[in-house]
């Protein structure tokens, strides 16, 4: 499929990486999995193109994004919709999800004693979460999230 | 281009809604441009797919998230790269604003007596806005933020 190679540099959660280190496997392609705790990435940190991880160096060129490097790999390993439509389609369920993900991030950011965290703790509980897997499970009812088949 | 049918739902303010007015712009096509006062969308927030503002309805289906909109669009009018590997170079320079935006809108939502507030303010105005507007000057620094074209 392709002869690329492919390093990818994550810490040692599944979180933003897992679905690169999916991609990476699903289509076969061989990948060196750094997986650095948070003083080894702090060391290094000032290297990276906006000091986050995951980067993922293809060919040598470290790029970053973890949706966009999905996007990328989801075409790489034919998992992109046929055209325009149907990316569209699989476009509106990853930025959902990223919207219920960020939501639970700045959640988890506040610090512990703040009270702002434990109203948005409730909020998230009570309302956000169960009406976002309300709506998932609602674009998954036919099997799929996205133009009836796996993307 | 196309003889689709446009109506874009949105607020009284730029923000999620202008990119996707300036695609439509650029590329010639009609469009509906409803703005509603946040009194108007709360009437009818409940029918929408996930509770949220833009909305663009094409040929009468009801589509969402922004960002989504605005890389569809960008196909329909040829703004997008010409492979997947373009694609990738633009879609990280959106995810990285995206990334700016939520900081500032995560601070923008919290109370306005709240103490993380106050120290969310600090770190963006002296770390994290400079941090960025310094990465966006360097990727732009040749004329274009991706692939050396307009995107």
């Amino acid at each position: 499929m392709t002869s690329s190679t492919y390093k990818l540099t994550y810490f040692t959660v599944m979180a933003l990486g897992e679905p690169i280190r999916w991609l990476l496997s699903y289509g076969g392609l061989q990948f060196q999995d750094i997986r650095l705790c948070h003083e080894e990435w702090e060391a290094q940190k000032n290297k990276s193109p906006f000091g986050a991880l995951p980067l993922l160096e293809i060919d040598g060129k470290v790029m970053h994004q973890s949706v966009a490097i999905c996007r990328y790999l989801g075409a790489v390993v034919g998992l992109s919709g046929k055209n325009a439509w149907e990316n569209f389609e699989i476009d509106i369920v990853v930025d959902s999800i990223s919207d219920l993900r960020t939501k639970i991030a700045t959640y988890n950011k506040l610090p512990n004693s703040s009270q702002t965290r434990a109203q948005l703790r409730l909020a998230l509980l009570n309302e956000t979460i169960p009406f976002y897997l309300n709506r998932f499970e609602k674009m998954a009812s036919e099997g799929y999230v996205a133009n009836g088949k796996l993307s």
